[in-house]
């Protein structure tokens, strides 16, 4: 954080309040600017005592060494050239948005050159949303990847590593396509999962009442991503459409293949529910 | 349980366990009878201070008033029959598995008939398996369906009703075919929705090392049950396939019609998520 005296928040729901936590905790020197979109939410957080008061526009934010940009995905490319002009010289955007190409897409050779723009991505995140919801320790022990582009000088990079660092995160550089097609897999298929199971249950709900009584924890467990902030959640699968339907239809492909060994190979079905099983082990950190 | 003096538990990992440590809890005064056709289990429920011993063979549980088979699905028909020609007249016998058509199929009319057989299904479990895994409040407010045939003597079914209540779960009554149904979806899918997604992620780790950096809470707890007993899960899938198919074809053409409005209709995805965002809420208890 040595290089951060103002630090900026933009969107302070979830995502932007955690931090504000986070910082507020840990780095009480540092002056935080605060931004949001939306009045109540403003209210929210001053109500919460999260803070005195939050900035009455973007251009308040010019003097902060470094902003994040916590704002649905659709959003970021607008709110970052909205902000960059009157940033002081060398300052650092960044944002937390689940899709990347698209906005490096949209920002492309808008920016001034006294300003650079780190694109990040923090695998950390909840279905609750709101300032009320943000959580002083949300980032501790969580990957945040970073797509810094070929041009983005190596101070700025640096800068919002130490960042992320100091929040307890674990950082890493990735390159904008592999982003998107990994996150699609590991963070929009399974929304995307969650959403098509609440549907599917639904369906059978509507045929039969007693569904109600056949819920357990696992079910539970598989549906929560699907009570997620639908603003949020409609932006990226907007914004990452290519990745999330080829991984999409890649998993329907390995549910298709599921199909023909119940019905027609059955013998297959401890093999390759084992399959899955060493490789859950060994993710979850388990001994196999 | 005031007409259970003597318990008979057969199958001591995760659910047998639990039985048996919240009877042993709760109602110090029962007998319980102890069975478990591995030797290993046997020795880690001794271990495990959980019983003194266990039987050497199922004729010793005659005397039970009770019998609960915590047995694979695929073998609980053949224990149950073994089991009820030596047992005393109206003794009531119950198993936990996940398919029920089957089994009642499979014991049909080889009952003798001073005994009955009530087809039971507790909706708790975990990924974890073996008489360590097991806890004393496994039970505690969750549903235990309970599957009676006609013929089953209503006192049988109140015998069993009895037990579960008395282990905290909420009981209730239905129909085989019913049964099979809704549990492969909000039980059997789920599992191999997470062996397949699982399946699909070990595909993309091949491809590249890089996405072990992308998995975050979401994902985890989206494969946690493919990390379940590949015994346990390869009998459900074996003993419940024509429903199990069902569904998940039935989630198929969700994703499909997912895959069809993302690349063709984008404009009804925010109401497709709220759909499943308000259904879910509500589920999940909360506030929509």
């Amino acid at each position: 954080m040595e290089h951060i005296r103002h630090l900026g928040i933009v969107g302070l729901g979830l995502l932007g309040s955690s931090i504000l936590r986070a910082v507020k905790s840990n780095y009480p020197h540092i002056h935080l600017h605060l931004f949001d979109g939306s009045r109540q939410v403003c209210h929210e957080v001053e109500a919460l005592g999260l803070a005195p008061r939050c900035a009455g526009s973007l251009a308040e934010l010019h003097e902060c060494d470094l902003v994040v940009v916590c704002v649905p995905t659709g959003a970021v490319a607008t709110v970052v050239i909205a902000l960059a002009e009157g940033m002081k010289r060398g300052a650092v955007l960044t944002d937390v948005g689940s899709a990347k190409q698209m906005v490096i897409n949209e920002v492309g050779d808008r920016l001034p050159a006294h300003v650079s723009f780190v694109p990040g991505h923090p695998m950390a995140g909840g279905e609750q949303s709101g300032p009320g919801a943000g959580r002083e320790d949300l980032f501790a022990g969580k990957s945040c990847l970073l797509i810094p582009l070929a041009t983005t000088p190596t101070s700025a990079i640096e800068r919002v590593e130490g960042f992320w660092r100091a929040l307890g995160a674990v950082t890493c550089r990735v390159d904008a396509r592999q982003h998107d097609h990994i996150a699609a897999l590991t963070s929009h298929l399974p929304h995307l999962i969650a959403f098509s199971l609440m549907e599917t249950f639904g369906d059978q709900l509507a045929i039969n009442p007693q569904t109600g009584s056949f819920i357990g924890r696992s079910f539970f467990e598989q549906i929560r991503l699907a009570s997620s902030d639908v603003t949020v959640w409609t932006s990226i699968f907007e914004d990452n459409t290519a990745a999330l339907l080829s991984q999409t239809e890649h998993f329907i492909e390995v549910l298709n293949q599921w199909c023909a060994i119940l019905q027609e190979r059955p013998v297959e079905l401890h093999g390759k529910i084992s399959h899955s099983s060493v490789l859950a082990n060994r993710l979850l950190g388990r001994v196999v």
